[in-house]
This record gives C-alpha cells, structure tokens and sequence, in this order.
C-alpha cells in the first residue's frame, strides 16, 4: 500500500531496548524519565492501552484535552523510544496533546491536579519538568522553537535530538510555513512530525488541508499518473507502451516524486504518510529521520479521539471538555445558564437576517466562537480561514473594504497575532471591522498562554478603534447593533461563562437601563450626595458582579457609594469623568484586564492630567505578571480583583 | 526555452486597443485611469522607456523606491492593459512598487511631490485614488486582501478584476501562505501576480526562495526528470527504452507536472514562469488568467533596477534611496553622522568578538538594521529568516531556551506582527532574547504605515519585559551591553537619523553622565529648588533635544525647569518619579510615541492613582491618529511635539 512502509520495514535494524521485564501493570512502571525503554517490545501495545485507559478516566474526573491526546499516545510513545530525556529537546505545537508525553516523563501521580490552580498544566511548561523544552500554547509555534534548538545546538557544538510535533491544523498557520521555509535551508538534522488528523478543532480547511487529504489517500499519485499518462498516450511511436509500463512502476515512482513533494520542494526531506497508530512503524521512522543530516518531516496519520469511541464519533466535543462520564462520555455538569458566547451567537444570526452584508470570518474556531449556528443559517456568508489570524483580520478588511459588513469572532489571546493586522489594515483607514473577542479575561483553566488579559492593552490605545465590553446579554445585543451601524472599527470583548450584569444591576434601587450610545458610560446607581466622603466604582463588562461586592463591602462601612457601567474601553468618557472627578474623592476601577495600558491606568492618567485636583484613583485590575491556570473566580482573588482587599485601599485613601 | 511561452503566444487573439495615435510623448498622453489603452500597441515598449526615464529623473530629486518599481514596469502596464480602473481592484503588496501605477492613474505630475508632506505618498493610498484599492506598506497582506474583494464580489453577485501583486521577498511572510492557503478553495477567480526578482531588499533567503529559483532555472524539472530517470533504468526490461523516449517529451511532460507544482497543489492554477518584461506576453497571460473560474497565480520574472544600469548592479542601495544624481547614482547628499543604526552596528560587533553566545536574527534587513558588519564577521552567528518577523522572535525565543543570546534587530513598525509571540514565545517564560527596534517614532517619508509610534504603547504593558530608550551613542551602547547581560527580555527602541543627546545634554551647566542601572532615570539638570513654581520636564530616549528647546523656553519665562532622563519606559523608576512629584507643580512627560499607552500616560497615572496630590502631568507625545509622511522634524511639531505649544500649557497650568 505504502512504498516507504516496504522500505522502512527492511532498512534498519531493530534497535527497541529490551528490558526483558513481563510486568503486568506497564503503566505502573513509568514513574521517571526514559521509563518506557525498560519496556518489554511486545508490550508497548498494551502499554498505550493502559495510557489510553487512564487519559479517558482522569480527563473525565479533571475535564481537558482528550480527543488530541488519544491520537498521540503511539506518537509519542515512539518518540520517546528514540530520544532521551531531558537531553534531546521535544516541543509539543499548541501543547494539548502533550499528556502522554507528561505521562511518559513521570507526571502520571499528578493528573488529578490536571489544569488546577498549582496543579499541573494541560500544556507543556519549562517550570514543571526539564523535559518540557518550551511552553506552548498558541498555535504553529513549535517548528520556529525547534529550529532555534537546532541552530543553538549547531553554534555551539552540542549533540542533542530536536523534534516539532505540529497538527495539520498548527500547520495553516502562518508562522509555521515562515519556519519551514527557513528549516529547508538548515543544514543539520531536525524533526518535524506531522500528525495528520484532518481536523483543527473542527474540521481542517484550506489548500494544504486538500493538498494532505491527496496525500493521504494517493490522489497526488494518481493525478500525477493520469496526467503523465494521458500525456504520453498523446505521443506518437512508443507512447502507449510507455504509457502501459509506467503503470506497473507505480510503486517506485510514486515513492521517488510525489507524496510530500510540497515539503521537498522546501527543502524539507519527507517521510510518511505513515500510520500513527503503528507503533513498530512509527520507531523505525523516527530512528531513520533523526539519523538524517538535514530537516527531516515525517507525516504521521492519526485518528483523533482513537481507542474510544465517544471521542472517535464525535471529536469537536472531545477537543477540550468538561468531567464526563468515561461509560456514556457525557458531560457530569452541563451547562445550563446562558454564555455571553450564546448571546453573540443567536444576535449575529437575527441581525444578519436582517442584513446581507454581514458576514462573519473564524480562524479555525466556529464551535467556541458561537458561529455554528450562523454557518447553518448562512452557510455562504462564514469564512472558516484555518488557524490563521493575520489573514483573518486582512481578509476582512478587504471584505469590508468591498462594502460588505465583516465580524471577526476570535478569541482575545488568539488576537493578539492580528495586532498589527488591525491597525494597518483596518484601523488605518477605518475599515468597518467587526471584532467579537470572546474569552476575554481570565479564562481559568487553560491557563498562562490562554489568559485574555491584554486585550484592552493592545486594543484601547490603536487609533480609531472603538473598544466596549458588555456585562448583560442585553448589553451585548445592543452594542453589537450598534457595532454593525457605526461604519468604522469597533472591538467587542466579553469573557467566557455566563452573563451576569443585568441581574446584578437590578439589585441596585434605582436602577434602570440606558440606551447605549458611542463612548458613553452611565450611572447605574447614584451614591449618596450628602456623605463626607465620596466614592465612585467604576467598571467595564462583566465585573459588575465585583462592583457590586464592593458597593456592598462600602455600605458595611457607611459610605453610600455611585456605581459606573462604563461600557467603553476607547473612547473614554471624559465628559462622565470629569463630572466623577468633580463629584468624588475616590475613584475605583474594575477590570479584567491587566494593569498597564487598560482602562483603569487610561483614568488614572486621564486624573493625573487634570490641573490640581484632589481625587485619587485606585486600579482594580489584573495584577502585572502571568496568570497560572486554575478555577477563573479563584485566579481574579488572587491577582488583583480581591474586593475585600480593594475597599480596605478605598478606606485608606478617604 | 518554456512551455507556457509558446503555450501563450498561439493561444489567445490579439487584444489590445489600439487608438491609432502616433505620438511622440506617449507619457504625456497618460493623464486619466485607463488612458494607456489609446496607446499604439507598437508604441507601449517606448511608454515603458519613457516611463523609466521619468521614475529616475524624479526618484532622483525626491528620492524614494527606485529599483523595485524599475523592475515592475512592464508588468504593472500590461495589468492596466486588461483592467479598468477604479471599477477593478488592483492590491499592490507592501506598495512602494506601485509608481508606474500612479503614472498611469493620472498622478505622474504629482511626482515633485513624492513622499513630502501631503504630497502624494510612495504607497498605494484609498485617499489619494479610487484607483488604489487598499493601502499597503507592510509586507504580505495583498493576497488575503485580493481575496476579500473576491469573496464580497461573490457574495454580492458583483463583477469586476481583482489583482494582486506580491514579490517573491512578501511571500516568505507566513500571512500570504495564510492566504495563499484559503485561496485554494475559493470559487472564483482571482489572479496573484507573483512578481519574482530574487530579491527581498536583499537578496532573499529560505525554501521557497530557492524553489523559485529552481523554477525559473528549469532545475526542478531537470531533478524530477533524473529521479525518474534513474528509477526507470532500474526496471527490468522496457526500463531503459522509456527513460529514452522520456527525454523526447520533455516538454509535454514539463508543462503539464513540474514549475508550480508547489502553488497547484495548494489548489492554486500556475502560470508560468514568464518574462516580466515582455509586455506582449505579459498582457497575454494576464488575459488567459483572468478569463479562469479559480485563483490562478502568474510568475513573472523581473529585474530589480531594470533599465537602469547602477540600480540593476546594486538594487539593495536603490531600494530605498535618498535624491541621487540620475547620471552618476551618487547620492547628493550623503549621511555624514553617526546614526543610531551605525551606533548599534559597531556596538554589536565589538560585544559578540567578546561574548561567542551572542547571535543576530534580522527578517531581510540584514542593512537597515545595521547588521550587515556583523554579518561579515560572524557569518555563522546571523540568521536572516526573511519577511517573517513572528518567526524570528520565536526562533530568537528557541535559541534562548538552548543558551544563546540572541538579538533581534528589527523596525518598529514591523514588530508589531510579533506581539503575541513577544508575549507567548518570549516573555512569558523570561527568555534572554534583546530586540534592538529601530526606527521607532517618527520615520518621515514612509509614511502613515510604517510610523514607528507604538511600540512603547505595545511593549511596555507586556509582564516581564524592560523597555528602554537611548539619546546618545553612549547610552545605546551601554544599555546594548547592559541588555546582554540581563538575562530577560529587554526591548531597547532608537530612532532612525542622527544620535543627537550628548551634545544636547552637555549643554546644561551641571551635566554629567550617569552609569545605566536597570529600571532608572537620572536627573541631568537640577532647576533652581528656590522657585516658587517647579517644573520636570522627564524626556525619554532621542527627545532631548526637544526636551531642551523647553528647557530653554521656560527659562526665558523665568522658570529654571529639572530636567530628566527616563531611560526606562517600562519598569517606571517610581523612585525618582515620587522625588519629582513631592518637589514639583508640573510634570512634563516627551516621547516620540502616541500618547496613549505610552510612558506619559504610565506617568500620568501614577501620578493619578497617588493620593490628594496637587502635581500635575502634561504629556508631550504623539497625538492619537495615524500619521502621514513628511520631514520627521516637521511632523513632530505637528503631531503633538511643538514645544511651543507645550510651553504654553505648562505656564496656563502653574
């Protein structure tokens, strides 16, 4: 079937250690680094099975990553037999599917810390184990590491293995082919696997997407034998024959010119398609691709979610997941309240009835993102662009730049490969771009590389922008309308989890809901104007549940205190500020972004410009540093958005 | 010589129009959009030649982008040929090749006016024409932008062209593979014209560069035909009879499988390589390309400097030049200081022959950013990665991780497309890796895209990461030394042009240079304590001479101003900035970067958040909006930086 499965079979020697152990509980014995080596041959099939068990029952206890990791136990278990830890350097792309390599250097005891605040992290981190060569977590990141280890190790005389593993899906990224295009000039050994699923979380889009899916099943080959043939046929004299004898060479020619030929026309040695769930197979590979003097690409096919059956038949669900029951694989505790996701996705899908111009773009994420009921309804108007944010942002640009009227719904930490995209391409000349960033804030657990506390740093200062973040799902409805009437860029941010504001507003007297109009923020609750002291609490999103914790933890100490939506980000409110400056002593901010460059220092600088004046400003934000992963209400106490600790700031300072 | 030449030649009728005209001056006849179709057909190569002596004689008294748009000549009149504008929508990727297509627009009598303030700009500009379909300056985004006119023409049941033109040196930058990637599947046509000379502003580098190279040479049919070859006369029997008559079909069999294999298998119809300068077969394969139902991309081949003796021997000088004498291609006025490129240049030479960890990355700009003596000396510590700059700083981030120190040289403007990798690759784990940004603040004549006013707004709220700021050679040179040996990120931003503080700074009576330490600014004058009204002036990097221009400015109000030198934009010397607000009335804050997110605006709400204080901040800085080419000086004081201006509010605030 496969010219290089022949050939590998018969090439090398057979080189797996043979500790000469018949243990029974395999995975018991891998408690340390380099473990699996003193694993009978015969057994490292059960072994995976035995990983496979344990990933099913622990991600179903701790939720995380499943589907990608089932389909990578062989991988990288056969990795591990050809390299030795911590020595050779691994780097996992994205770093979800790094379970088993966690297993494998001896983190199995602590998967029931998996994901939890200072428990281990669901992706690979330097700070948890020397065998993880680099933290990753964003996309199409690992071949640029890899070659940075390769270029290290050649500068500086050393003798170590590297190795990439990236996904079909990390490889519609950008940043991958820039690393590739420059590996295939790197003159040393490198290894990049290719582990072919098919799918990003979704399933995989795009031109190498189609160009793998040929490769995997042979159409190159046969576009390429059809081609040649029909050529020759054409030919006078021998043409036929020829014609007729080239199809009994198939397996040579096939082997010497066409599968991988994209990555050999790169430079880049190719090796594959081999089947990733063959352990033998996979082993021989792996020795004869780090055995090679140059870069070295070997495509491994792999079934997502393989071995159980749940995660087989439906791998999106199984991508991240919540505990779940390994028996019925569904979720223990489903979500029963309504998302600030849900909320952007049933108004996209009114408003878009009602206007043709809407189109909606997603780099590889239309599930999280809340666009798959927009795909259903619309399936022309959706772009899915792959993991490729740069090109997401342009594209629609361009898109707008033809009158059409684009949203980009994207994760804020995946945004931020697109901040220079928005202000050059969009921003600079006021293309009227749409951006629903969702998982903005603290996202809990997926921790560190995922954090979308940055956003309105990045966002607030680029000119042009409008930047607000809702708190109700009412909120949200009305601010995207208007993003879609305003005809310039405008940035929507909201976290994920449920929407809370308007219920939380309610509590307060006299509150009543206002209209919402560009760059103006509004009193939802007037505090005491009589009080010797006074206080304003001021906050953006969804924080309004830690505002009204602190306009309570302040009437505990008699202060009456005046409660701010403040809906903008960019532009500031200036006219409300000044008459909060006027009117109050402190003024407290809320956000879920950090510190530097968010809208609480915006305020505060915005006080320190004002000539003379008297009122202080205390920031409640994200505290300056990064954020581990761990429970999203936990992680805001601790870095920053304790509220006890900020009424006892307030009750300093008045 | 090639298969699609001859395949072209007898394909397609004769198209172009011809008016009968039998003028002398055809350039003169080229005032509206569209007008190059009333030019005789046998009168278009002398257009071409007019047209050249016109972009020398003018490029020459202006300066600009000469040899890049010597070369594009032909190709952008044979694309006129079989497009009208505006209706058709033509992207020129990166831009400042798009003169010959401000000729033909109807702008060549703005040319006096080139690149001077609100003279026409050296981009594609939508506010300068209808006929420029999107603004470009930064490299890569004309594909993703072509396919958004694409995508909406569809949508919208629209009809008209839509173009692309990316060099071979753009398309090393992830976001055109991003693009190219998504384009295989569009349903539509869409024509990218892949113009390839070889050459980024050097000459360009990785796997794709040297697979173009191998097409444009026949070198990949030539491996393909003796890998198949050579299997062939394996084969027992018919093995050699066939590899025989393979010779004969050559052709046939090249045209069909080999140059472009690598865009068809992205899904993208090739057609090429063609002769960029051969407008007949230019016109003839554009007309065959547009009249496809897909995406089909067209390889030219040009020459950078075409037609023009010493910028075809030396286009990396002519990429970008200052005015020059057209006869001689001297320079008129060369540089005859120390810049603060120059400064870093040397800098870098002299710690690497020290220090054999420090290595070098550059994306193509191997001499703008001064790294071409480094280059020389230790050819195998530079790493030239090409248009790629995420790649670069993840690369830099994995040599780091394996114990190098690498530095990253790079404009301002294009490390924006790295944030996230600045964030994620490097600062999240702390890695060693030192970016010297250059061209930071204003850069002049580049113009609105590739002003350098952000990087202090989108480095400094990053955790972990020091940003600073040099005036003088010295101070760059010993915060380079400092930065090496940190081991942490570390940004250090400087302008383009001429070192300026140390003169400026020793000007001050009191005046003494002080030794770098991390996070801190240093007093330079001390103003008179005994005043009644104090003032701070806290400038950072090259500012001092605007800093002393207000200096001198109060003095002549009576005022005997301190004055600061912040260094650090990021951490903030809060120290020195609590001394400055207990003994002053005013603080007045000068940075080249836009105001918000800048380092006044971190002053100002430090200043903000400080309790019932009576000091208030003026920041001088650039304002808030996307900045237009002109003389640098000239701009400051426009945008922000007139210390007149600044002098004025400091007197109305005390």
């Amino acid at each position: 079937m496969n010219f290089y499965l022949n050939w590998l079979r018969n090439l090398l020697p057979e080189k797996s250690k043979n500790g000469g152990l018949d243990l029974k509980r395999f995975l018991e014995q891998i408690n340390e680094p380099n473990d699996i080596k003193k694993i009978n041959k015969e057994n490292l099939p059960e072994l995976a099975e035995q990983i496979r068990k344990f990933l099913i029952k622990n991600v179903g206890k701790t939720g995380g990553h499943l589907a990608s990791n089932l389909g990578a136990v062989e991988v990288t278990m056969a990795l591990h037999l050809c390299m030795n830890f911590p020595q050779d350097k691994l780097i996992f792309d994205v770093g979800h599917q790094s379970y088993t390599h966690k297993i494998l250097t001896g983190r199995r005891k602590e998967f029931d810390t998996l994901r939890n605040y200072q428990g281990i992290s669901g992706f690979p981190k330097e700070e948890e184990s020397s065998c993880d060569a680099f933290n990753t977590g964003h996309s199409s990141t690992s071949v640029s590491v890899a070659l940075g280890y390769a270029k290290a190790r050649q500068i500086q005389h050393q003798n170590y293995k590297v190795a990439a593993v990236i996904g079909d899906g990390a490889l519609t990224g950008g940043m991958s082919f820039e690393a590739l295009n420059n590996a295939g000039r790197h003159k040393g050994n490198m290894v990049i696997v290719l582990n072919d699923n098919n799918m990003s979380i979704s399933e995989n889009v795009g031109g190498m997407a189609s160009y793998l899916g040929k490769v995997r099943t042979g159409e190159t080959y046969a576009e390429f034998k059809d081609n040649v043939e029909n050529a020759l046929r054409k030919l006078p004299k021998l043409g036929d024959k020829i014609a007729d004898k080239l199809k009994q060479t198939k397996d040579s020619i096939k082997g010497l010119v066409v599968p991988g030929m994209l990555f050999e026309e790169m430079g880049i040695t190719y090796i594959g398609p081999i089947d990733g769930h063959d352990l033998e197979l996979l082993v021989k590979a792996f020795h004869t691709a780090f055995a090679a003097k140059t870069p070295v690409l070997v495509h491994v096919v792999t079934k997502k979610g393989k071995g159980y059956r749940h995660a087989e038949e439906n791998s999106p669900k199984f991508h991240g997941i919540e505990p779940f029951d390994p028996k019925t694989g569904e979720i223990l505790n489903p979500i029963n309240y309504l998302t600030y996701t849900e909320c952007f996705s049933n108004k996209i899908v009114e408003l878009a009835k009602k206007d043709s111009k809407i189109v909606t773009v997603t780099a590889a994420m239309p599930s999280g993102t809340g666009l798959s009921a927009f795909a259903k309804e619309f399936p022309d108007r959706i772009c899915d662009v792959g993991i490729a944010e740069e090109h997401a942002v342009t594209f629609a640009a361009g898109m707008a730049a033809a009158g059409l009227k684009p949203v980009v719904a994207v994760y804020s930490t995946f945004l931020q490969r697109a901040y220079d995209q928005i202000i050059h391409d969009v921003c600079l000349t006021g293309k009227h771009v749409v951006f629903a960033v969702d998982r903005a804030g603290i996202v809990g657990k997926d921790g560190s590389t995922h954090q979308g506390v940055y956003d309105l740093s990045y966002l607030t200062h680029i000119p042009g922008l409008t930047v607000m973040a809702p708190g109700s799902d009412r909120e949200l409805n009305h601010m995207l309308e208007m993003a879609l009437s305003l005809n310039e860029p405008v940035a929507i941010r909201y976290p994920r989890g449920r929407v809370l504001e308007e219920l939380v507003n309610e509590v307060y007297d006299d509150y009543s809901y206002e209209d919402i109009k560009k760059g103006k923020g509004y009193i939802i609750h007037k505090g005491n104007e009589r009080q010797d002291k006074k206080v304003a609490i001021c906050y953006i999103g969804s924080l309004s549940n830690k505002a009204y914790e602190l306009y309570k933890l302040l009437m505990s100490e008699g202060i009456d205190g005046t409660v701010v939506n403040l809906r903008f980000a960019a532009p500031l409110d200036t006219h409300l500020l000044d008459q909060l400056i006027e009117d109050n002593d402190v003024i407290v901010t809320l956000e879920d972004n950090i510190e530097s460059g968010g809208v609480g220092e915006a305020i505060a600088a915005y006080i320190g410009k004002k000539n003379c004046k008297n009122t202080s400003c205390i920031i409640g934000a994200i505290s300056n540093e990064y954020i581990e992963h761990g429970d999203r209400e936990l992680l805001l106490d601790l870095y920053g958005l304790d509220m006890k600790r900020i009424c006892k700031k307030v009750l300093e300072c008045i």
